[in-house]
């Protein structure tokens, strides 16, 4: 069979290492295809080191590649939305094929794309962009197809998750470890992206999509950072058997789905709890399989290459007949349906919270008594050092499940209570049952 | 697109599981597939009561359903050896497709199976031989195709996982918790093929050629079973920061590769140390992703039909170009290698060894003398309760990876000292690097 002819968009990090695996693995990809995965040509602004390009067509200008009559596949790792958007569509246009590792990319264009490849009879690959190297696209859309869905919940921010491990870990604050971080090249100048959630929002927006058979959403995704959890919430989790983790959680209810990313206390005996450092896991469970949990590498050149590749082959054997190819949202063509994405005041969860308050007689009771008349039950309570100059002790409070705007409510009530110092800090918390 | 037509041969637990399954969820796999997945006939020597079966062609004869004119696809879930390749060797015949969950024949006649399938240009899917409802083949010959795979371990048995998991927690014995797993209906009333790793060896064997691309060679998987373990053994691993669990271990070495299934210490921070109870986890290390992890239900009617479906939809994909499916062994035509199979005593590891001495000074200069003369080095050492009565210690060491032939006859040679009571027990070890 004649070989699949790859033009490469951008030669960084992802690029470089794509490029690299595609070359320095090429024997190994030809046994399992059956054919030759080529790079026929690569646009990049600037020469990498790391790469032996010799041989090789270049140019600086990315749309060369998109319009190249001997190019079969187009792999889009120049990152960002516009530029990134119009190469796509252009290289679509133009009848090729198209794999990307850009989840902002996919989650904000998406529909658009792929209703143009579609249309054009190309495919969309896309598994690189959501946790690194981790087949979980692949998972979702083919290995538990026959699954009605139910909760994909997953740590799928590397950065994000070193960072609350080390604070764990070590006692250190946030900002300590994002200094760290940032000098290790696990965070960028601009940490917002990773420690705000807008990363993980994206990619929990394409777990979503395809686990239940929805247009992406992204802009009604919930996201809330890192930044505002101490080494005292972590340890009094840790203290009460839970970890706080940034969780992308998307789950379906009765009427519409959830759709969230935040810290999150989870049982210290679910597997999930004690995947650390960078690396990443997703659980995904199904109403046949139960649940299931996919882990590895999110990030870096040669995980991010393996899924980028994986995809190129994919394709390749499906060249001949595009139509055998999944779906991109992994449903048919006219399957998807509008399912509403909840607000995150109807979002049902359970809850850590933390607060000041006097250390008096009879303050504990006031204090459930306020969470009592909202309706709210109460799992496990902890009351801790008491800083005897000050009187002040630190409650810290389990709760039930409830609708997050009940809980807003009773929040409004007790930072109203006289003997409640300051604000109330919260947590939610998902048992992943 | 016209429905795929399914014939069901077998409707005991996972037959029954598959029926209700594609029955279920029909509408959900009609999404996603884009077309219709129809149960046209169904072999069964008996009814399941928990199958409505009403409406569908039934027999009672197996072969009926491979040679039958209406039927694309068939499912082969009688188990067992003989019967079920002349099924499955019928309907390749017969230019059927095949689906199967049956790893004991894959792993005995895969090779003559997927020559035959190849020859008449139809596929052979096994998914759910293999971890039940984890889509581990899939993530090996699809997801992970870029790498060249370098480990794979797995939790693959989950009765065993089960017995080793309450040994551990609740300090029972082996065969108190075995007569308790065939109570609960997790263990067969003869359980030699679970404890005694066959079963794992099965599914070992066939993870092995996927990730390695060459022929299956159960016959050369050196099997070794947990009845030995004792409780004992379970809490010193445990003082040592690991935990021990019967773990398939295919390993690609410079001169061949390695395929065993054993008793295995390993630390405690691995997440596959934390899989416990029923529940199956299978690492796979490739050199660009590195580690990754696959977790969920081991066995079970419905995680087991969750896989049979999804080899099924796959299968339909590509049902007008059956060339456009992945290769049966995830290597093209003609591209598998007959790598070697490693002697047992060729393999390296490292060893927990227990052994019982005298009380005597200098008794452990003797033995530790043994072991560094065979140029064995130890890692940690753990003498434990003397008996005053008897003068005896337990005497715990870890040592670094050696060959196993080296560490039999230091094993040999501890045996004979005068100090040593008994014989030395001894586990392998693995720091699944």
């Amino acid at each position: 069979m004649k070989p699949i002819r790859v033009g490469i968009c951008g030669l960084g990090t992802v690029g470089g290492g794509t490029f690299n695996l595609l070359t320095g693995n090429a024997e190994e990809i030809r046994r399992r295809l059956g054919r030759e995965i080529r790079v026929e040509m690569i646009a990049a602004r600037r020469t990498n080191p790391a790469c032996d390009t010799s041989g090789i067509r270049t140019t600086a200008d990315i749309f060369d590649v998109a319009r190249d009559p001997e190019v079969d596949l187009v792999v889009e790792l120049i990152g960002g939305y516009d530029t990134a958007r119009e190469l796509v569509l252009t290289a679509i246009d133009h009848g090729k094929h198209v794999v990307t590792a850009n989840k902002a990319l996919i989650a904000v264009h998406g529909n658009e794309i792929f209703e143009a490849a579609a249309a054009k009879g190309v495919n969309v690959a896309y598994e690189a962009g959501v946790a690194g190297g981790i087949p979980v696209i692949k998972a979702i859309r083919e290995g538990l197809a026959a699954n009605r869905i139910n909760t994909v919940a997953g740590i799928i921010n590397g950065t994000g998750n070193f960072i609350l491990s080390e604070m764990r870990e070590k006692g250190r604050d946030f900002a300590d470890v994002l200094a760290e971080a940032q000098a290790l090249g696990y965070a960028e100048a601009d940490p917002t992206f990773d420690v705000e959630g807008i990363d993980a929002a994206h990619k929990l927006t394409i777990l979503a999509s395809i686990a239940f058979g929805m247009p992406l959403q992204f802009d009604k995704a919930y996201t809330e950072g890192i930044s505002e959890v101490t080494p005292e919430d972590l340890k009094y989790a840790q203290e009460l058997g839970y970890r706080i983790k940034h969780l992308g959680i998307a789950r379906r209810r009765t009427n519409g789905v959830e759709l969230r990313v935040h810290p999150t206390l989870i049982p210290e005996s679910r597997l999930i709890a004690n995947v650390n450092g960078v690396m990443n896991a997703v659980m995904v469970a199904g109403d046949a399989v139960g649940p299931t949990m996919y882990y590895g590498a999110g990030a870096g050149a040669a995980p991010t290459a393996s899924a980028v590749v994986a995809d190129i082959m994919d394709l390749a054997r499906s060249f001949e007949h595009p139509a055998c190819a999944v779906a991109a949202l992994g449903y048919a063509p006219g399957e998807l349906q509008p399912l509403p994405v909840l607000a995150v005041d109807q979002v049902e969860s359970a809850y850590y919270l933390r607060l000041d308050a006097s250390d008096k007689p009879g303050v504990m009771t006031t204090i459930t008594g306020v969470l009592s008349q909202a309706g709210i039950n109460i799992e496990a309570i902890l009351q801790k050092e008491v800083r005897s100059d000050e009187q002040v002790a630190h409650i810290i409070m389990l709760t039930h499940s409830v609708q997050e705007s009940q809980m807003n409510s009773a929040i409004t009530s007790l930072e109203g209570l006289e003997v409640v110092t300051g604000k109330v800090t919260r947590i939610r918390m998902d048992h992943l049952n």
